[in-house]
């Protein structure tokens, strides 16, 4: 089960480690897979908001035959961790200084501004130089208001971000790194 | 505004009242945007999950032309309200005597469950007989759970839900209610 079908293989002609070539996307849905399984949390992808200008009823029930892709307000993912609210996106970046803030949407800045208010656990995910970062929506936000260039260098996510080291089950612990975090001295839901 | 186009108006030829003849979902997102605006809780319909067996790509962006409707296998809102989560279904019940369970399909009701085990405040809002009752997560599981019936008696939902007011801003304030019996003692948001 390395390469379902719905991920993508990437770095071809590179001989792939675990997980190394599994596009970002696919080890969070892998891991967010793993975790609602063994019942540490609840974390999906939220469907993708479309909008429908023409649908018919079918025998096989109602079809869309015209639809178009909305722009997302809020972020991809989000859930439910030991009671507490958790967003965040994810984002594969091809620069290797800098990562572009055109990645996000205006209203999705306000929205990741706004949610962090009301206490949720906000990150963003971004594999960059062949590594997983999270940084969390308070850096992000602080960068934001601190410069006004459009895009943050790779220096800031080193120095802000927590690496997160890909495994075999789950794909990416990122609950690990929330764990860390956000919920200091929580205990782990891990029990080795 | 007070009916605004995708909210249908209810009970024909009757003289409608405030809120009353509004459908339950336009009252919610009414209530939704309310909370949102005042800085109270973000808190969202999710999109309907579709699936895409074709899309093309047109001058204004890709177009989808051939999608169908999946079977949601969660509930149809969730958000944050004071850093917790927070995911309920609203139901609208013709029936004055019994709410019925095909209302739900049964991975929802797996997902409830599972939901309420992270710590998640869950619950169902049913408009019936005229008023709108919260039940909470616990009492709808536990109704199953003692039960073998298609359906829960109206009696049911007296006993144990608790009615919410219809009121002008917010149309419908349910998180009066969630204050008091998930996070009682809680300062309510409310500044008057």
């Amino acid at each position: 089960m390395l390469y379902p079908n719905n991920i993508q293989k990437k770095q071809k002609g590179i001989i792939s480690y675990s997980n190394r070539g599994m596009a970002l996307e696919g080890l969070l849905n892998e891991t967010n897979e793993y975790y609602a399984e063994k019942d540490v949390a609840l974390i999906f992808k939220k469907p993708t908001p479309i909008g429908i200008s023409e649908a018919v009823y079918t025998p096989k029930g109602r079809v869309i035959k015209n639809g178009y892709f909305k722009a997302p307000s809020t972020l991809d993912y989000n859930g439910v961790y030991k009671g507490k609210y958790i967003e965040f996106e994810a984002k594969e970046c091809q620069s290797k200084t800098s990562f572009p803030l055109s990645n996000f949407h205006e209203h999705q800045i306000s929205y990741i501004r706004k949610v962090l208010k009301h206490g949720a656990i906000c990150f963003i995910i971004i594999k960059m130089n062949s590594l997983v970062y999270l940084l969390k929506g308070e850096d992000f936000v602080d960068f934001l208001d601190q410069h006004s260039r459009k895009s943050i260098p790779y220096s800031y996510l080193c120095e802000k971000g927590y690496v997160l080291k890909e495994g075999y089950q789950p794909a990416l612990p990122y609950l690990d790194v929330v764990d860390k975090i956000y919920l200091k001295g929580a205990y782990s839901w891990q029990r080795n």
